[in-house]
């Protein structure tokens, strides 16, 4: 089940509900008092506003999912109380299907909660959560969170086919983490799909920007060692096809992710603008500000910028090879 | 046209003129009083001293640019009053020319202004800016610029040959950027030498220094995808053969920008000494110290350093490969 | 000749001798009085705890060095008085040997003073030093140091075989540096195994900590500028199989270096926690948090943490082809 605000009671949708709901929600604009995801991370961030999103002209609605959705989809768990004890829970699913990455070309993944990134996952730093993995794949996988858990919850032991692994831990430190399949070949399990984010944020929360999550993603698909294609949010070019609507002059909070494998790193730039750079989201004040940053494999960052003049911006990394065959994107920015 | 300071009258040589003559007044050394490059910077940082560099044993001067000028060479451009208006214009020129790389290899660039790297473009940051850009060349090019800019300046729609383009904004943020032609394929316009700095100024100049530029490219002969040879400022192994001069205990102040397309990082290192690091140049206090730094394609940097002791010191990316095969240069350090 | 405080008189054993005993006095555990490293590094840090270490499930012990030792090893030389100064001398040979990498793979190092890495050589900032390189390999071979020095100790003059040259300079500035061979081509004596960490302590001794240096590398077995397998310290996957033992809440400062030639980037992380990170250790207050650094090679820099959760906890690159070919290891956390 997905909740936006972490405070607020929430309708009893089921995850696959909200999935497929939420493309519709989403299309209902700022009028609708429906609770969508955009309502209700007004809630959160009273002052932001996002655009709204059309989701009609997209030829590969039969993928059981959308860049466009996950890029502002926050799973928030349930909050339970269990012998007064306060624990938000988390529910992931892996399984295989087969993903149309553009007219020609499938893919069969390993993913997580039907999507490639798994569902990003988001706590408060100190909230005790857990995460409850269902193994639905023929092959044995594991969840493995970056950040800080004891041994036992580190995600490293193969969990098989048809079994249910819980992991519990407090979500800390606050920052931009990540969670991936750590069975080996380490490499092959997260390049088939089984990672996403994870975001732990600090106590006092972050000032109101429209949030948004990227994680860079290739596809090697002949198992050659070597990436195809790559995508933002799992879909090839899809944001250069369908550019993301955002406001003129509105702060905008980008966590990045990088799970390319096969490539040394990836470089993420965006035209037209600068960004500030908050490392692994660890920090509270910008470690520096550019338009340039390179990051290995499993780095993750937040990029906090606004755009001062209306029109289109490109965004992709500066590996020209990578941005060419995928990860290349485009915000189009509206007049607020 | 290009002039030294942004608030001097200069001489009405052109551009070629200059380009050309400035081999020869850079030679005139310290005690000369014409109007030099040296001169010229010399008038801006007044405590600063340059070396005097001689050419006359340079064997490749039939090339139509010589590194040792590109290194301390600004195109500051012409100052016009328009409307009431202040504008700094420049003027940049694609074309295709043959470039000796060494004694038994050439290569045709994509060039502008008969340079690889094209000119380092110079303004304060505030400044209203215009470049015109000339496609001589037989392709269609563009001119990107990373900083800020609306999206219409953005350089992202090919302009064919024969024709201008205006590209106008203000000058911002303070930094060292850089500018490419965004054709498709982009690695291949890049790689052919389609890329220059773009320097702007914070609204209180930094300290006095001796300046320089050092722009790392890559050159892929057979259109493998892959680079031949390497070069800082368009020449394999330039300095190595002609060690650039620097006095002792003097500051240097480098920018430095990665432009090798098809190798995922370069790295920099200098010899016995370390260098303070200006991220993307958008700081006046130093972001680290090291010796190391590895920068992605299109990452640049400021460098600061003065070297204690005289003698020849090398600098060169710590990836060997990339250095013995023509990235690899020296410092002559001088008794000051 | 190895001390470990630069300020104690030492036992008069010969470097040879220090370097096979220090296999056994590691091993004497907490209760010893005897002189041995680890009884040393708590005379330096007197709150600090090292578990104790078994080397007696080693089977490769027939290899001239143990990963395990050069973890927590530093080789501060003997400290002499010349005419009134104070000179801290290190002896280090260059010669060729046979590595024993796992139970089928051999591989002929260019090794310095039988070891892959080489000695951690270690002196405080500002003190005058001198190394005594010993060339006793067939090929020609230098030292050529990271760090501040004059042209003259810099590295790059080829010593021949059976010739000794002496390198002498100021430790200077404080952080962690390197050395390596720098003849050419460069890579090849690197990657043979031509290379160790030299750290220079600041004026004012860091806090109190449980020390040990990490120095990744790679062989190339084939000589087909790529490598085969991989090694943290040496001997791949030494720290899978033999765990390193540390204690809960202790601070561990670990001292990492990239030596890995031909790939372009290494990365480093360590499961189920973060790391505070002193970018070339040439800060004493930390520049970043996080669980993932990427590094060119030769960069180098110091990573503290402490695990508040006993129990076992992986490190490796986070690319898994270099983590799976070797570069693998674990933390065992004790109770404290």
């Amino acid at each position: 089940m997905s909740q936006v605000s972490p405070h607020l009671p929430f309708n009893p949708l089921s995850r696959r509900q909200i999935l497929q709901g939420s493309l519709t929600l989403l299309g209902l604009g700022l009028a609708g008092g429906t609770i969508g995801l955009r309502h209700l991370l007004n809630q959160v961030n009273s002052t932001v506003k996002i655009p709204e999103i059309e989701l009609n002209n997209n030829p590969i609605l039969d993928n059981p999912f959308n860049p466009m959705t996950i890029l502002r989809e926050f799973d928030y768990g349930t909050v339970k109380q269990e012998k007064g004890q306060r624990i938000r829970e988390f529910e992931v699913t892996a399984k295989s299907s087969l993903l149309h990455l553009n007219s020609t070309l499938n893919f069969i993944t390993w993913n997580l909660n039907d999507r490639v990134p798994g569902p990003t996952l988001r706590a408060k730093e100190g909230e005790k959560i857990r995460i409850i993995f269902h193994n639905e794949d023929g092959h044995s996988h594991t969840l493995h969170f970056h950040g800080t858990h004891p041994s036992e919850m580190d995600g490293v032991t193969p969990i098989r086919h048809g079994k249910t692994a819980t992991y519990e831990f407090e979500a800390k430190p606050f920052g931009v983490h990540l969670y991936h399949c750590h069975v080996a070949p380490v490499t092959r399990h997260i390049s088939k799909g089984l990672y996403g984010m994870f975001i732990v944020d600090p106590p006092s929360p972050r000032p109101s920007a429209d949030e948004m999550v990227m994680v860079l993603g290739g596809y090697d698909i002949n198992n050659q060692q070597k990436n195809d294609v790559y995508a933002f949010n799992g879909i090839p070019n899809y944001y250069r096809d369908y550019p993301i609507p955002i406001y003129q002059n509105q702060l905008i909070r980008l966590y990045i992710l990088n799970m390319i494998e096969f490539d040394p790193v990836a470089t993420f730039h965006i035209h037209g603008n600068m960004f500030k750079v908050y490392r692994t989201g660890r920090s509270l004040t910008p470690d520096e500000e550019t338009d340039m940053i390179t990051m290995g494999t499993a780095e993750r960052h937040i990029l906090e910028f606004s755009y001062q003049y209306p029109g289109e911006f490109m965004f992709h990394p500066h590996q020209d090879m990578i941005a060419e065959y995928g990860c290349l994107g485009k915000f189009k920015v509206l007049e607020s």
